[in-house]
């Protein structure tokens, strides 16, 4: 099958370790699509950023939809433009976020979240609450590393989340720790065998997930929100996008 | 002071009519400023359109608030973009949606919402638990008229929101009707006089409600989600708007 | 506008503090006609003296919707007698709690409230609850301050407050800070000038919404638990305030 | 032991039947005293009536307390003036309204509540969010029965109750009935049999429970909201039953 | 009045203390029935061990329902097989837990549990969620002293659980205590001398609550969950129990 | 890999279908080690029968996981033993019900179960709740059909179930379908091509999650709730279980 995944922002150092990620846990008929968009931000941190890479994010489906995608991955852990992206895609989309939080259920009653930066921690709650996952979450944690400084995988920011871990152990009965970036994907494996604890991280969760939809053939329902938009003028060098 | 207000759809018809609901109860030395982005879609309905409306909205929002604007109304019911909004102004930001409940908390213990079509009333619910006041909304509903023929103001349009209004009373033991579209704001009188209950307009309820924070000093809290973005490359052509 | 301001407690030197804070605010066409009982307690500190001060607070909302109110704004943090007054006034009524939380929730995500003594924390999260903004309040937080040692200003009961919110800060994830009594309406400024957050108090908060349900020509609605009380005989002392 | 049980209003044959209904239920060494205030509204019926009912209640809980009182009951099914009377009583209080909640979530996982007139609705689904046993009420229903209507005991009172509880056991899923008015008491051993499922009148529940709490030596706690008042100046006509 | 209380470990001291908890509350005329399973585990610790002892459990309603009980008390603080029991008994039938959690929300607003191991805080709160008294439980402590530890009655079991109720003092914000353990039965006395705050044991809880529903003439709804199951073929050694 | 699954009725007729559901999706190199228990009941409807399903059902756990299953799937739609089951089962555990809810959130917002018979709804329920997706769903409706007539697979089942569908459409605003017990695993595909919106099945939806975690390696959580059950004594004829 071929999946499609976005990462919606516009760095592509970020795009190859996010398309590692996913060919390291996908099935081996599954080929990865690893797409990321030519307009928006660097990275991703807060309701701002989120805003302007959610154009560009949903040309990638889009394009990816026609070229045929079995389904869609998006691989920013707060979901960015998950809901416009099911409006418009034939095949289904996850996002990493929503992904890691239905995941770590299966395996913990509470798991506690460690995410990039403080400015992060309010719209993952937000969509906690809206997937109905928020009482499973003990916490958001930011360990209070840039998005772009995860890419030198240097001890600082590892020992950050670590450090938070820790305190997650400690403070917030957690069971399992969910890590808050696509930009952590390859810390899960250390950090889970230094803590004793399970740790899941959104790109690996995401593609079996993912394959799942479409081994068994569900598609996003059309009836409610995620119907299709209905046909309008849209203005302004988004207008290619239109639906 | 100076008030603006922001259409986020690029329809220019409806742009005058929020100016001229916004003027109509404005204090006599508030400045409405209305103004509507030049990219993004004629209507928005549904989370598809909000996506391609944010960043337009998001120019209007940076260029008032460098020109002086004492506060932002964004004049979309589903508050499209508002979070972001936050983000970036100095000014404080309200929206319309959120207006619009508030004020009915204060009328009413529960009230219904009737919006346009049944494609928003999720995201509307999405709002309202966001914001808190989910229990205080008996149902959102949804009329089925799209939010362009309402700018017709057609007697088809208003019997279906009466209708709506008559079911809410009926079935929802709802107190008090909110609007659900800015498109609605001539509406408000003629409904209230028709059905014996408050009727709340959002375009009215938010412009007293920026004069309050205006009043009081009070901005946006630039502690948690609403900190300034950090300085970082967005590329394309939304890249002029980036913080 | 005539806008009624009662304090419910029987000390007039708050009274006289609240006319003046709410004078502050006020529309230059908005008059304040400031009330107090004359029968309750010196303080309301808890659910017992909330029980005596609803009677005589009752009375001076009868009276002042009498004497042609446009609207009422009960000063006192707990909104005592919020519910009642309601049934009874024909223009609408706030109470500074609710008018504090609301105003609160359009720039932060999140609060934290500092009220005088630890009797009033549960009935507060009460009200929260009841309000639905349960979820946008961090913590209610007791400065242990008695509400006439406010009446003073001394340093002491200054002090008290700002450790709260040094605490606040540190601890709640606060983004804003919500001052949980009448009394406290003249420390805003400086604690947000120190402290760096928006701090909001309630009465300087009631007094702008009231005014916007009065020009939005918005009553409290007669559908619901806000009816009219039924005529019925009323035995003793305050037999007068009968409907 | 010594069961003070005060019926708020100021109506003797309702407190005449209250009397009864406890007397009824009561253990053989139980004396049963049943109250009434000399001032405030004939029947309770809302936030309004209510409030004028407080304290004249408190008086009489007061009064028994010193009096010797093991436990009180207020027998007013909004459970009026409950956290005040629990601030000042040295022995225990219940009300009856939580005292029915309580014993229904006992023999069913809902029950849906049936009382008099629809402007009682809010003001019991507020108590019955406080008391947190709000997900175990499938609805609250009002027969449009004055509450001295009750006490004709005509066909047409008992009529109308009963084709609630039918529209009940259609429509809410419901396993059991709580009667939501102390005038009621009569009528639980009919409905039960007539409906074929628990019927829980709020005066019998009360009883039990209030016997349980003087059994076990369970006093209201002093931490918290309960705590005795502060010793203040109250004045005007209540001034008599300050702490 | 016949009250059948079943201890659904198989340790017979705890039984026999269990048994005289009971009996120390009991009325006069109420005989105590203890018994406890032949299979089972020897104390119930999470989840597993309350799975191997429902079928005992089980077993026991059944025969005591059978030689006619009025009413039965399940004494283990997780309502072991709660759910069950009541659908295959004629009699009602109430948990130790439920029964120390709704008598302490009689007397406090805000209550914590102190349980014995670590293992039980998630059953405990599921219970607290599933009864809609979760928001009146400050917080579930362990003292991780395991069950059968509290037999020995020494002065470590005990000072472990004390220092759990100092530290729910200081950070729970907590008015009483609810003891989480039927084991711990004989200690609440003791406790609640010392810390100053009404302590709740579930046996002495669950006694006056059977005798109350038994007075009043309640039995378990039929309508719902707790109908009578269908007949049906059950295999194995426990088919004995079949409906 | 190798996956466990285990019908916890005993009735061999449904284990094979429910084997041969789960090879319809199951990935090639996945073999299917289907069991059922020897004793316990022949259909699990509820409360009662659930509690006799659990000690059989953990001994084929047991058994599965020392024959080296990599992952146990528990196909009854109320999750039955599934707490207990993690804290023995070194591999993971999933149960069909939860799966069902986590891969329909994936598609819709809301969705819709359809039962078997009213007296599991409760059950289904606090599922919801306990797993936080509650939200989720939109009603839970019982086509009042007995588990065992699904094997027979008639049009009268087929079209009762269908007809709850059409209801869900009509009524809850629904957006997708869960089918609520294992025997209806060969309805799905009939019944989203007929009423065009998304239909799943726990028994499919559980066997790609299942893998999923094999596949990232993740396995239950040991701190908290599922750590190994302590050693202790248990008596009678599931003795041989004990950990």
């Amino acid at each position: 099958m071929r999946l499609h995944i976005v990462n919606p922002n516009t760095t592509a150092a970020m795009t190859a370790k996010i398309a590692a990620a996913a060919r390291a846990v996908a099935l081996p008929d599954t080929s990865i699509d690893a797409r990321q968009p030519t307009m928006g931000p660097v990275s991703i941190e807060g309701f701002y950023d989120e805003a302007f890479a959610v154009p560009g994010l949903l040309g990638c489906i889009r394009d990816a939809d026609r070229d045929g995608a079995d389904a869609h991955i998006i691989a920013c852990f707060d979901d960015t433009g998950l809901d416009a992206a099911r409006a418009i895609a034939k095949a289904p989309v996850i996002g990493i976020g929503e992904a890691a939080f239905h995941v770590a259920s299966l395996i913990a009653t509470r798991f506690s979240v460690v995410t990039t930066l403080g400015v992060s921690i309010v719209p993952l709650e937000h969509n906690l609450r809206k997937y109905g996952l928020a009482e499973r979450c003990a916490r958001v944690r930011a360990a209070e590393v840039p998005v772009l400084a995860l890419e030198e995988r240097n001890a600082d920011a590892l020992g950050k989340i670590s450090s938070e871990i820790t305190a997650a152990i400690r403070e917030d009965r957690t069971e399992a720790i969910v890590l808050g970036c696509a930009g952590m994907a390859d810390f899960a494996g250390e950090l889970a065998s230094k803590h004793g604890l399970p740790v899941v991280d959104g790109v690996a969760a995401a593609v079996p997930l993912a394959e799942a939809l479409v081994r068994l053939g569900l598609r996003t329902s059309r009836l409610g929100p995620y119907a299709a938009p209905r046909a309008k003028t849209y203005s302004g060098p988004m207008g290619g996008f239109q639906p």
